[in-house]
């Protein structure tokens, strides 16, 4: 859709910059979330290097990557304004998510003055990325990502089976590693033992506390093979549900004009139900 | 149902009882269920906190956990003689899965006191968490895992195939690189060797124990990629079978009534078989 | 079948003795094969006790593992001379898989009376475990794995391109790894770097090998977020290769008497193709 | 096809050359692929051995490698030089993806002239291994992979979907790692702790850095049960799309001769759509 159609002349600056800021339709809105994308990389990219010990201690560096730290700043609270100010209700934009996200990226500059060291904050940016999602067509994006959340819900209640099971398996096994190995082998709490079998059952496996005794190894491996086989449970689910989504898909949504049927295949001319024409 | 329907004014204290502790049915009966399952998590919180060394060495904390645990206890064991109160067959009800499991969550204060140290066994407890799945729309969960077990029980001589087949070659493996490595590399026995051929086949890889010479490593790394695909054989036979199983569901479950035919699309209003009106 | 139905009284001791030692449909087969699996695991349990040294180093549990191990041997000598005598072809049994195997059980004890450590290589017994998979309905895990096999056979050009591809990484990786930490971070020479890729790619990650620099950790990462999702591509094929297999099964192989055509549906009493009565 | 057949004989020893080198189809070609695939495979393990130090520091080991080194670097001049001569547009083979790999497999040997230490990227002809599929059917192998493709390509919003959101959350929690657990547990900077987070929500678990206060326990237990459960998403995904894809296949490719209808059964008679004879 062009400019004008879309705004015409006399539609308001405010409107126009809601196309641009809001949308991606339009090549300026396009143009808008790119250099947002850029500007949003950018920004985490300071965070991190001037987290890096090498980097931080080095005065022209650090001088620099606070300038560039406050430039982004600056620009995000300029965006945060015109979002404001172009949208027809304020108070519903800040409070949904995107307007939280929008507002925390640029609390961590001014924060860290107060206190010192929070700036590591400023990445909690890489949420607004999500936002981008829209220069890669965006409705193509939002219709995947409704099939993959209704093939979630459906599948739900096998997956919180699963998940109940492996939870209550976490909590029996870690406790009762703490019992067996004690503390010379890292087990020094249950919460430790519980957390070592999380690290277990989900294939991890730092090795920063491992099993020492026979009894403990047994029970270690047999959780193992659990962790390792259990992901079956879930994966299969989720295919099962996706492929009926898939299956699905190609379905005629034509009801039949003489009885109201339904399902017709994808290119049926006569009703399935009645004979009649379609 | 309400109440004065499912039990008449004379139905008498135990059908009322039995209603509300072992239904979730009725707003008492879902309300008992949400009580009982804060109270089982609170009971593991408490017996996880007082295994952590700072909060178990501090006195004050340590008294009200001791009261915190018999608190629970008593609460479970109230709850214990009321079930074996209103329930028409007590014995079936004690031999039953969830009676051994309610007893043994009163169990470990009482031998604490004679045995000390055995208070962590209360994280037993846990299992009662999957009676709770109840409140939570029981019997949409369990048909839930019961198109689950039947899933499992269909690939099950396809995935007993692929089990045995990682077992015999754990066993041969980790005997294998105890003979290769020995017991410099911490390959001390073959128990050892095969409790790390299970840690390296299922990816886990704690690296408590890891082979030295070029040899090891190198069936070590066949080890690795024969794990690491493998577990395709065990979630490709699950997707397959709860495919089916889907696609099993949309299925009408009418039979023809001047043929007896079964298996017609949801929407067929006429019999496949013999033409029939259904 | 009863044994004097298959086997006539005059039918001689061979035939009888290779249907309880080969077969498992008479009683007397499946007690055989029964037998057999426990002595099986018992000479494994066996072996691997004497190499755990606590056990080992002890003289009386030297002694009774050493007759128990004579014990089995014995045994498993005395059932493949059975076996020899009551074959119809002895070399093409001598030849074949199990052949080989079963007396590769037996040599190990002998031998070790010439090289002391080799009775290591009894848990080669192991494999005879694959031979028990008869006593549990041998033919509907043979179609199990027939309906596998043809799964994986359909879907092997796709996992051979999964494979390859892999493979390439691996070495290539493995080489870029070791020009850029070099030795002070353990990769020595490049067989030990690919070693490295490999338990990295497939996320078994034991830590003894470990990048250091930061071009070397960047790198790590995104060899560890390929071996994390390219398992996604075998899964899907096998899962899909299955889907197929099982769709097939509930199709009729009844071919239509008037017109020869196949794939009438498992309930179909017309031909779809010409319209006569199957 | 026969050579005389393909090429007569005033055909040139150009067209000769193309067909054996750059063909799979006829003998002289497959045994040239299979030569080839061998060298390749030599020249790899030559410079896998040299980089190991016990045999890179043997003086007469080193020799004969810095012989075989330089014959293979030899034997793939003269064949690059083959391609160059006998292909019609040489510069388009030159700047092939192909033609590249050929180049950077010749040009290590006379690098290291130069640069001492550079002969391990002699490992880049790894690459050139993907040519051999050619060996191995390579018209089957490239349907497949084109198969495979289509899935991926199909797939991909909701794989994207699920990389944006696994990148997100590795940026975060990798921050706030850095934050909670500080540098005496080894995350001493944003960029260290992002690598920590790969390892992790990937189930590598090196163990070099490992969290050590129990929030920071708790918030890695969390990402490694997301890491363990998000694997569900992609795989599921390429299951269903590689399932669709599968189920086209038996379809008819024929289209109705009267109203040109597509889609019918694959053994279909009749039109579904008019009902006239296919």
């Amino acid at each position: 859709m062009t400019d004008p159609d879309a705004t015409p002349v006399n539609a308001g600056w405010r409107e126009r910059a809601h196309e641009v800021i809001f949308e991606a339709d339009t090549p300026a809105g396009k143009a808008f979330d790119v250099v947002l994308l850029l500007l949003i990389l950018g920004s985490i990219l300071a965070v991190m290097l001037e987290s890096v010990p090498e980097i931080g201690a080095n005065a022209t560096w650090r001088l620099w990557l606070r300038v560039a730290e406050w430039t982004f700043t600056g620009l995000f609270a300029f965006e945060y304004v015109l979002r404001l100010a172009c949208v027809r209700r304020p108070w519903r934009y800040v409070l949904s998510f995107y307007g939280v996200v929008d507002l925390l990226a640029i609390l961590p500059a001014p924060i860290s003055l107060l206190f010192p060291g929070s700036q590591s904050f400023a990445v909690i940016r890489a949420i607004r990325l999500l936002r981008t999602f829209r220069v890669f067509k965006l409705a193509h994006f939002l219709s995947e990502a409704t099939q993959l959340r209704r093939a979630l819900v459906a599948g739900w209640p096998k997956i919180a089976v699963f998940l109940m099971t492996v939870l209550v398996m976490i909590v029996i096994v870690g406790s009762a590693m703490y019992v067996i190995e004690g503390e010379e082998a890292g087990f020094t709490s249950i919460p430790t033992s519980v957390y070592w079998a999380v690290v277990t059952i989900t294939t991890v496996g730092y090795g920063d506390i491992a099993p020492q005794t026979p009894l403990g190894k047994a029970i270690a491996s047999l959780m193992m093979i659990a962790g390792y086989a259990l992901i079956v449970v879930p994966t299969g689910v989720l295919s099962a549900e996706l492929a009926r989504g898939v299956r699905k898909t190609p379905v005629n949504t034509q009801a039949c004009p003489s009885c109201g049927a339904e399902g017709h295949a994808s290119d049926a001319k006569f009703c399935h139900a009645c004979g009649d024409k379609l």
